[in-house]
């Protein structure tokens, strides 16, 4: 069975490799706390027997040799970056499961067939670069171009930041080929309340919610608080109205359907002293169903250009991001479920409204996740929560699951 | 006459002094340029027969000499310090026209009984510290204490930017005595468009828009843009929705009597992937008349606590700066009109809704104020402009009201 101390070790202990001075764990890409927890956990690994390595752009495995070295292999995970200010499970939790999995069949003495690859992608999160770009690279969704187009707030070139954390940059060893993995598993936070709402064990995730991320920029006029308000072009109180009003549509036309989301927030000069000339924000949305984020983006389309009118501005919408909702692999979803049943833990069939790396992997190879428990659906935030026994239960089902792949041809 | 070259120089030297990469004039109090502003001002002082010095707190003064040393002396100017991305006109132009009427003054060969000082003030806007704070020293409104409790947004002490930038921080020589000074007057632009489209020379002003600052922290919990909208406790849009609700209630209700501005937003952690668990805002209300600074206040209130059940979080409301509406010295704005007509300039009585150093001065000492055209009325962006030629005839008025308010008892 998991260690339930070893997991916990692991993740108080990445917990700590966060930039100074915030609270909670704040480690994005590319950055040294980044730097300084891929070597902890290459360390690690290799304490538990594994072959370690990074790819070009900071991607980090760690592999358990199987007895057939030209069988595809069998990989579980999830990212090591984090948002600021968050928790110390959220895509960590999924990397230290799969590595406890790992020294479960290490320590077993029986040998898989397929070589397990523990696997800690990097760029899940967007608070640096756009989201999913570490798993976009092991797809080959990304290539050299974005090397140099992708920059972080400051202006650093993806292609120098990867430089600056001392990896190579080279895409060859990244991009994995099509028929080289059997099976990418992860095991995530659920981020909600219904696996701990229900007193369930552990979630069997169906289908990934898709997300559209857009950033809108609304110009308007810088101007002194002495402007006449009906002779201001306030970018501030457009920006501020278009999402009061966008956010309250959502909530009641599409519950439990959607979700729309403005995390940023940026108003310029951003002076007491000054009516804001430029503000921008991001807009994030997220169904399991295409059509929705179709109408979605057409509301924010509509809202926009009344905007534009009403409040004297103009504005520009970027689209950032747009991944799909995702449906994992019915047939190792069943297996998941399968060997939780055989464990005795009680599992719940759900959807994912986050976004994760097996949302790209989905595409290109057969994946599946399971969900354990968030404490009060608390994330992204010092609070996050979940408890070790129930991570222990989760490495054991992905343990398990992980030997019964390993035995299909 | 004055000089508009001289004037002009002068100017577009100052514009240069700006924090690099940034557009327009950037000069935040005590910044590096924001000292080579000073040094250069001093020069130009000297270089026209003044002495120079500047206070403890980095208010710089120019001295004409008068025959009576004993005599109450008389003060122009306005201040040096610029929000970001400014202009070149605002405060700097009433520094400049008071040195080109201290040029006339010498040059006449006639001195005045009373010296004249010429004054360029600092954090007169509060891109830094509190606006007026400059002023306030002056008038002794503050004193030691506000120079370790006053602290910029990364947390360095008025008293530490002071040193660093060079000043001496010695409050005895910054303070003056209440008989010290007979007169402050003060040109500044009207940063409205009441004067270009009467096509009215100068204005003079009455009454200065009282203005009360508050700062508004929105404590929600930041979550994963996952969790169902209605669970959320998500501080961004409860302040988006605040500021568009009080905004609109302000233009509506309140036309030419009060204006509102929110120039500050920041959200916390303002990630794309988050929802704002935080978010801190700025509320700037500016009225003639202090009753209905104080409804405003209550809305602003009443608003809050509406906010705090609707979408589930607290709020903490502080008050950063109240300045009551402030009527000018009737005598002195009877002189500067007379003045302006004798030299057969247009001139109209009119209210300043933005502060200005001489609300400070006028609770202390007599203290009147000249408008300059704003060009479209465009004040605090790059595009603000003043014609040279009317900042040529608000310092020929300056320099003969100095000469009759000398001639006063």
């Amino acid at each position: 069975m998991a260690d339930r101390f070893r997991i916990q070790n692991n993740l108080e202990t990445l917990r700590d490799f966060s930039a100074p001075g915030e609270e909670g764990t704040t480690r994005l890409s590319y950055t040294p706390a980044y730097r300084q927890a891929v070597d902890y956990l290459k360390k690690e690994m290799e304490a538990a027997g594994l072959q370690t390595w990074e790819d070009g752009v900071g991607n980090v495995y760690g592999e358990l040799k199987g007895t057939d070295e030209t069988a595809p292999v069998i990989l579980s995970g999830s990212h090591l970056d984090t948002v600021r200010c968050s928790g110390y499970f959220d895509g960590q939790a999924g990397i230290v499961c799969a590595l406890e999995a790992a020294r479960m069949l290490k320590e077993s003495g029986k040998p898989l067939r397929s070589s397990f690859q523990v696997l800690a992608t990097i760029m899940e999160e967007g608070a640096r670069f756009p989201n999913l770009t570490g798993s976009r690279y092991i797809a080959g969704e990304n290539g050299e171009a974005q090397l140099d187009t992708l920059r972080d707030q400051d202006g650093v070139t993806l292609r120098e930041a990867i430089r600056q954390c001392g990896f190579s940059g080279n895409l060859e060893m990244t991009c994995r080929k099509a028929d080289s993995i059997k099976a990418f598993l992860e095991l995530h936070l659920e981020q909600g309340i219904r696996l701990e709402s229900t007193h369930t064990d552990l979630g069997i995730v169906e289908t990934i919610y898709g997300c559209r991320w857009f950033t809108v920029a609304v110009n308007g006029a810088t101007s002194h608080p002495s402007t006449p308000m009906n002779l201001r072009k306030d970018a501030g109180i457009a920006a501020c109205t278009l999402i009061s009003e966008l956010a309250a549509l959502v909530e009641e036309h599409y519950p439990n359907r959607a979700t729309v989301t403005f995390g940023k927030f940026e108003n310029h000069p951003n002076e007491i002293n000054a009516v804001p000339g430029r503000t921008v924000f991001s807009v994030d949305f997220r169904s399991g169903k295409p059509e929705i984020l179709n109408e979605l983006e057409a509301l924010l389309k509509e809202k926009l250009k009344a905007m534009e009118s009403r409040f004297r501005v103009k504005t520009e919408l970027t689209l950032y991001s747009d991944v799909p909702p995702t449906p994992c692999c019915a047939e190792f979803s069943k297996i998941l479920e399968e060997q939780a049943a055989a464990l005795h833990f009680s599992t719940l069939r759900m959807d994912s409204g986050a976004g994760h790396d097996a949302m790209i992997f989905a595409k290109h190879w057969p994946a599946a996740m399971i969900f354990v428990p968030s404490h009060n659906g608390l994330t992204h935030c010092p609070k996050e929560w979940t408890d070790y026994g129930n991570l222990a239960k989760g490495a054991d089902v992905l343990c398990a699951a992980i030997r019964q792949i390993d035995k299909l041809d």
